[in-house]
């Protein structure tokens, strides 16, 4: 395993989804800082399966426990550990796991790469609600963010073929970021819900599930801000962003749909704003050039897939018998994940731009 | 400048479009590995410019010196590092982009970053050029796998709307693999060449550019392969991918389409195939869950932008004297990169995995 | 702070003397490997306050919990993490130090580095209380490394003046290592002891204290272990070693007696044992050479100073109200931390080795 | 091999002695920086072979070609690499040695850990010529530290028993600094250099080789640099100098010494000065307490063993026969590389402290 990231912001990340405890220790923070906690847990919140009844009923407060690094409220300069307990697992509902692998899951790979020592229940460590402890991590990194105006904020930009709006000018703004971070669901089109949330539903009730888009963004980072050529911004954030389970692709500002344009297109044209500040007319480079951030927002979308347990019958194999098998899953799945990958994907970006800035 | 990538298998790129020379150091090289330098040549050819009539003018032999870490023919075990002399640079074409920014380029952010002290000709560290070191250390690190039975190969998978066909069971073989690694351009379905061709001088024509998406591809990769949680093997992949210039897109396996489907449809079911091995009906994740290959293809498709440097009127500004202004660029600029990428997605993938696997 | 170690065997260490746990995660542990937590426990009583009439009478039972990476009694390739509870600390002991500045402690750099923000009660995360997080993670490279057949031990080369004999062949071996990792006080002449306890007692009656080195060594490394030129056998446990509070100086060998010598002296002439297994005769290298294992004991002795915190009237500075001043510290403390060192170093060796053997 | 050093502040070295080149990558250089070039120079030559009646008679120029990195005389921000020629290299000299081992040298250990195909001609990178490359780095992390008013200077402590006296007060001064840099052989008490000179040649004369101490301080460092809990000053400056050849032992302040004082001794008592600057009466702990710098000097001391290249006659083992057997080497060995050391000491302090502070 390959528990720490970050070379001046860095967290070590541990933990399994029924295990005693998972938890975080965050290297690397600014002395003295004061930690809004009230704060922290509702990004928290944001992400704890069992609020709504779009998710997983299993239900964990998740509220970490700071077992170091902090002393009267501030950050002491030393290692911030912080360690949230797993309460509501069972795990009689993994046993039928241990040999039959579920499709599109980690059951095979993490078997094979751990020769069968890797603790199975609740897929263990390449459960969703390692996450928990990164968005722990996330919500220090935008508040020490903010302190330097930098706001992060992230919307579900699409739930199969159900589009939200993208972010724009109108969107792109510490209003509307507050809004979205308060949002139980995050769209900017706030219409959209109700045909998501149906779609939820009815998919649930098949036994399937739906995956989605997620779309992030930064205002406030200054230019200059990326270390090509291997830590670019792009680079920084879509390596912690494929660690988040279910991530497949990530693009930046225009990303995909900038190579069906021509260059005259794509260039973002450069001018002087009425405040003599440096703005681009279009930002389909999502505010990074060559890899360094140029004052625009920086941008990403990030492909979320379904949700890979879902209780459909399944055709699979038992790798113990060595026989193919069809598998019904049994236990508390999502039927999407996406609602609740917003928050994870927002806090990886604050930590690896936390990372770039220090 | 973060110019080291690796942990176990590390790079140390160096270099600027107009130095004396550009170069890498690689570090983690098993001892004894006889390198075929006529096949890295092979590799650095399909790379370097002025070979075909729809890259850049510039002509550069882009023959590499290894100054260490060969001896006899075989790898010493000590760091290897090569050096590659800048020929056909006329610096003369860049005076004007001291001052006047480049859109799309990273003219402005880098003048940002390094406070006017980059070198600012040919686009200095941020050219594509610096990539030849890349390839080079690419075409070592192939050599390498090849001897695992690990193959890379890519393919030009979009040209603006022209679409190739994508990799499939057929094509994800040995003998296509060769094929594709030997051909001028790089394409499934050949016949797309002439309509690619003419689009692009077409564009050249216009004083325009066009992007498109490389589609690259590791056969032979056992499972087990990638260390969750940070370093996934999307994580390292995208990691150093983003690092190639004008890359700003990246998705694995079915990607972005992949949040289109349902879990049903994009959970790849596993069988025991006819000789015991364990396989994927469909391969929606690339050969990757939960981060660590699964023994199926490994498949990503990168987003390639549009060359920014466009000989058509644009508007930008002068930095120094803080006016909107209008740019004619003179000089040789590629009206696409995309061809020349392909093998530098081959090489940073080749870099990604042997880095994993050591 | 820069809380993490180790390149593909890593070590993230986090708490403070008087917060409410220390803990380490560990990463990059081998899957399936059945940790001895009874003998892990002894490891940790070696260090643990309280034990004894010449150690502090702080009391702390230092029972590790294992919160993650463990199921059913086995390693399962994720990260290890484990906590520590504080439990007898008395933080109003503390209270004058918070402007005061002991003399040869950390208080003054680490309230100038982290702005007064430190914890500074117990000396926080500089008190050598920190070291216990390292001895649960040596207990378990040891284990691993004795697995490989590696041993390593120690002993206290000498206090203040107070001489033991120097490892020899006679006591490189696996039955004398085992007898030293079982004593209360490690010494090769155990008729020292009462010498010791003497002198230790008589200098805490005058409220100093006293300093001493170690001794520790490795057998069973084989040859070829050490990554030059920069991950040298020396430099990796140096680099480790330095981290433990207290440690001034190391030696390799013959260390800096070595420099008295001549080459026709201190080189270590080879020679093909009667098993035909190659040996230098004398070992004034310490078991390395070009920073690489020779299959010889790797042997090296630390400097430990004299415990900082004395009940001496001393002389001092106020930083708050910027006067000089004189401090009698309170509280209790170590008259001597040698013989709980012991294996806090012998714990870094394992995890230096474990690093660079993996 | 473990070619790169450093976390923001970064080096890659490469070259091996009788290989066409060797140099380094210097990455986290600051942008804007005006190298004295003509500085750098005069501390290469300090290191260079065939400059004195004492070191070798292999003779180098030594001269740096800067192929990246720099513009106009500053640096860019870029990658900083440079290459220097082997020149005066005689590879029959070594080919007895492919299979005859010297005793103390790297020969043998290099032969196990790369399989026999490591680079043996003049020991290949275990040569000390490798450390020209440090040195030019380090003289430019020098001037960078100048620029900040540290400074950095070392002295030969002993040579065998020929002792100089140690820094004080009194030599702790740029202008002090200033001289040693400049000095041909730099010593504190000028009156030992002929003792030593005699002492060398007479040893040369035998056919044997003598080792000594530098002593190595920086003056002007703020309190505050260092970052426990692994980055400690001292372990980042172990790390690097034992990756220097023929380092054997590192110590800082009083070092093993201060193992025979009592605390109330070795404690630094500290007091405001006249002009309000906090310092300590004395300097035991090397101006470093806790890991972090207090503002006093920085001193440490390396011991620095007898050159293992000598032509007395050796025994030792034909690896390839298998049989012991006896060694006369041939080939120019320096009798002392302790002159040479020096500034080797003073790169590698530099290196360290920038990347500590940035």
């Amino acid at each position: 395993m390959s528990a720490t990231w970050g070379r001046d912001f860095r967290v070590s990340i541990f933990g399994e989804s029924h295990g005693s405890h998972i938890g975080i220790v965050i290297d690397g923070l600014p002395c003295g800082f004061k930690i809004d906690f009230e704060k922290v847990l509702k990004e928290m919140s944001r992400r704890a399966p069992g609020k709504s009844s779009i998710s997983t009923s299993r239900k964990e407060d998740d509220i970490p426990e700071v077992i170091s690094g902090v002393f009267n409220g501030y950050t002491t300069g030393a290692a911030l550990a912080a360690i949230i307990k797993n309460k509501d697992y069972r795990s009689k509902d993994y046993s039928q796991l241990k040999d039959i692998m579920r499709p599109g899951h980690a059951d095979y790979t993490s078997k094979i790469k751990y020769r069968g020592y890797n603790d199975y229940r609740g897929s263990g460590t390449f459960s969703g609600r390692i996450t928990a402890a990164l968005v722990f991590a996330g919500a220090i990194a935008k508040q020490i963010l903010e302190e330097k105006d930098i706001y992060i904020a992230s919307h579900i930009f699409s739930v199969k073929d159900i589009e939200d709006e993208k972010f724009s000018d109108a969107t792109l703004t510490r209003e509307k970021f507050r809004e979205l971070n308060n949002a139980e669901i995050s769209l900017l089109n706030s219409e959209k819900e109700d045909e998501i949330r149906r779609l939820v539903l009815e998919t649930k009730k098949e036994g399937d599930s739906l995956g989605g888009i997620v779309e992030c963004a930064a205002i406030g980072v200054r230019a200059g801000v990326g270390d090509p050529f291997f830590d670019s911004v792009e680079s920084k954030i879509s390596s912690i962003a494929f660690s988040v389970p279910a991530v497949k692709g990530i693009e930046f500002g225009s990303g995909f749909e900038i190579t069906k344009m021509k260059g005259s297109n794509a260039n973002d044209n450069f001018y002087f704003d009425e405040d003599g500040s440096i703005k681009t007319i279009t930002n389909h480079n999502g505010g990074i050039n060559g890899g360094i951030s140029n004052g625009m927002p920086i941008v990403f979308r990030a492909a979320i897939k379904p949700t890979p347990s879902i209780s459909m019958k399944q055709k699979t194999i038992n790798i113990e018998s060595r026989e193919n098998t069809e598998l019904e899953l049994k236990g508390r799945h999502d039927p999407i994940i996406v609602p609740r990958v917003t928050v994870v994907l927002e806090s990886v970006m604050a930590i690896a731009l936390l990372d770039l800035i220090d």
